[in-house]
């Protein structure tokens, strides 16, 4: 059961202006479920990605890539679960390939207008006629509400969906987010992936739109963890209708830009959270609080060796302030020239902190029955003062259970 | 239960001439086991260590790196069990050298002569009164053929000793090789340590010392993962007493010198791979071979990502053949430049090997049955081919099982 994510409510999902989505059945793997949406982008739209750096990335991954490239405008999105056409080599280039095609005929749109995504098994041919044969149900079924249907059907083995929305005014016009996200861990057992996507309907010219995407990515999706696995198929699309009728966003500076980037990187982290909320076997959500560094690099370098490290994250689970294994995490992420003695650590769970090293060991005054109620919490907040710069950084990811080993140990179904 | 990990025998452990072993009880944490070794040497004995490099370094660890840049030679080498004084300032350093105070002492050597070494608990200060008060029953207890007792008494959480011994000739006389170490994971449940001790009669002069160390830990120590974690006391340390009257060896060349390399490597590799075969919850012992990458460096980080792969250690753990993760791990290691489409990996159980991937994917002639077949090994291979270059590197691991969840979450007894 996920760690405090609430379940999307319909009519709390807004629809963005330009934007229709629509799902069908394609059998793509398995009978009898939703796992084909189509997403219909008006003319004019902008889109920007990032994607996993895995050098066996997948064939859609590809595609997107060689598709971002091309000077038009995006106009359509389609995404599949079942198989993650990854590990397929040229045929899987090819079949993705044609499954933008079928989307570009059916909707009248350049083939390089569409962006493929797909999210499933690995190392399995992808089904294209199954795909194409359902695109038309998928093209019946667009509607601009259509966001609680595509947030069900793009899960593969998320225990339940992430999609939410956000408003706020530009130039005096309401501008709204929504997005969504899937995947719980980087990688599910043999599933591949985390795919997010994120519509605004306001006016973002492309360059601010390509640097945002990276921004909000940064502070968002790479920046949480379940078991540090970074999967074959990992995309993140920003999407920008224009169609508010705000005024366009032109460069990366000025309020409207400074709220507009508040909103998007606030909505990414809440489905970026909701990944590791969800993640597999989760019981305990955690941030990992890294400040006054020398630089953002090393903050985060310290951050994942803490969130990465087994020992931290069955200690998490079972709810014991284990110190030793925090430090130990600290000190062997590689960041030269650490001096223990100056760092601080504290154990919190949002309501009360409580100060556990100092001066290379345990905290002077601290008391193990301090560290076991803080730790009691399903929301544990590990702080680390560095003590030797400005920077700070921020990764959140959740504990290692019985339940991760029996998900990911279960054979392939 | 370990993994093909035979039992040592006393009388198939040979002495070393010019050391002498001895244990006592000092009921350093708890009552009733023996928790302290004394190892004393030969006037004219050379030592050389390497060491964690966690900032969170022991005290220990400190004292040693101070110890061995004296210029005359080591007498004594003094090891605790219980308690790693790690994590414990100012003060745990001066427990440490008051241990090897009292060594001094009751030997009559010098003080920078001894070297401690702890490991246990981290973060309780180290009872210095209780251990030196064992020190005499120590002391008493000293023998040439001590290994046997002392590979026990090195233990923590290991569920059993390592111990071998080794012998080569060198210039017409018989040389020894004893080594023993201690570890199940790179740290235990708050139980810190990998120690690794060699020793040989060959006479080995210090700069050769200073390099075999280095090189033998890389091939060995340095070529293993339980679970990526790097403890806080982490030592290896090799002692050459020069006892056995062979001619010394004085450059890091020649016949004799590759010999008593090979046979020091054989022995550590023995040892190294005895702690993985020991590895918390372990059930199978994974070697991947990485082969015809460009460098010994990338080699290494593409087989340390398949081997810390959570994913992976699960899917072993269920005799799961599955490539995807496998792919997947290679692919995130961050080698530049990787060209999928020419690597082939290979899984074997030591008899038999079968191409599991080439070409981005699946190989043509694979069976999932003959991955199935070969996965039931508890010895598993996974063997990569780069196709790049013409280095090499080798990396043991075990698999990750429930075993390994409920050792590492039940709290600190």
């Amino acid at each position: 059961m996920p760690v405090n994510l609430p379940l999307p409510v319909a009519d709390q999902l807004l629809p963005v202006a330009g934007v229709r989505l629509g799902t069908a059945e394609a059998g793509v793997r398995k009978q009898g479920r939703r796992d084909l949406t189509l997403i219909e982008l008006a003319t004019g739209s902008r889109v920007a990605g990032v994607f996993t750096q895995n050098a066996y990335c997948a064939a859609p991954v590809r595609v997107c890539r060689q598709h971002l490239a091309r000077s038009g405008g995006m106009r359509a999105l389609v995404i599949n679960t079942g198989i993650a056409n990854a590990g397929t080599g040229a045929q899987g280039v090819e079949n993705s390939l044609q499954s933008c095609h079928a989307v570009a005929e059916l909707l009248g749109v350049p083939v390089d207008a569409v962006l493929p995504f797909s999210t499933g098994v690995i190392l399995e041919h992808l089904p294209v006629e199954r795909l194409t044969a359902a695109l038309p149900a998928a093209k019946s079924a667009l509607k601009a509400d259509g966001w609680f249907d595509a947030c069900h059907a793009i899960m593969t083995t998320d225990t339940q969906p992430k999609c939410t929305s956000r408003q706020l005014q530009i130039g005096g016009k309401t501008v709204t987010i929504t997005g969504m996200s899937k995947g719980a861990g980087m990688i599910r057992p043999n599933m591949a992936t985390m795919l997010g996507f994120i519509a605004t309907d306001a006016n973002i010219e492309q360059p601010v739109l390509d640097a945002l995407v990276k921004d909000v990515a940064d502070e968002s999706f790479n920046s949480i963890t379940v078991d540090g696995d970074t999967s074959t198929n990992d995309s993140f699309v920003l999407i920008a209708t224009g169609a508010s009728g705000a005024p366009a966003i032109t460069l990366c500076e000025g309020v409207d830009y400074q709220a507009l980037r508040a909103a998007l990187v606030d909505l990414a982290q809440w489905l970026a959270q909701g990944m590791v909320r969800d993640g597999e076997g989760a019981t305990k959500f955690m941030s990992i609080v890294i400040e006054s560094g020398k630089d953002r690099a090393e903050c985060r370098q310290i951050a994942y060796s803490v969130a990465h490290s087994p020992l931290v994250k069955t200690a998490f689970f079972a709810s014991d302030p284990n110190l030793g294994r925090i430090l130990c995490a600290i000190g062997y992420a590689g960041v030269a020239d650490l001096d223990v003695d100056k760092i601080r650590v504290w154990l919190g769970d949002g309501k009360e902190e409580v100060l556990v090293a100092e001066k290379g060991g345990r905290a002077a005054a601290y008391l193990e029955e301090d560290g076991v109620r803080v730790m009691k919490s399903p929301e544990i907040i590990v702080r680390v003062d560095l003590a030797r710069g400005q920077a700070a950084a921020t990764v959140w990811t959740c504990d290692f259970s019985y339940d991760y080993v029996k998900i990911n140990a279960d054979y392939r179904s």
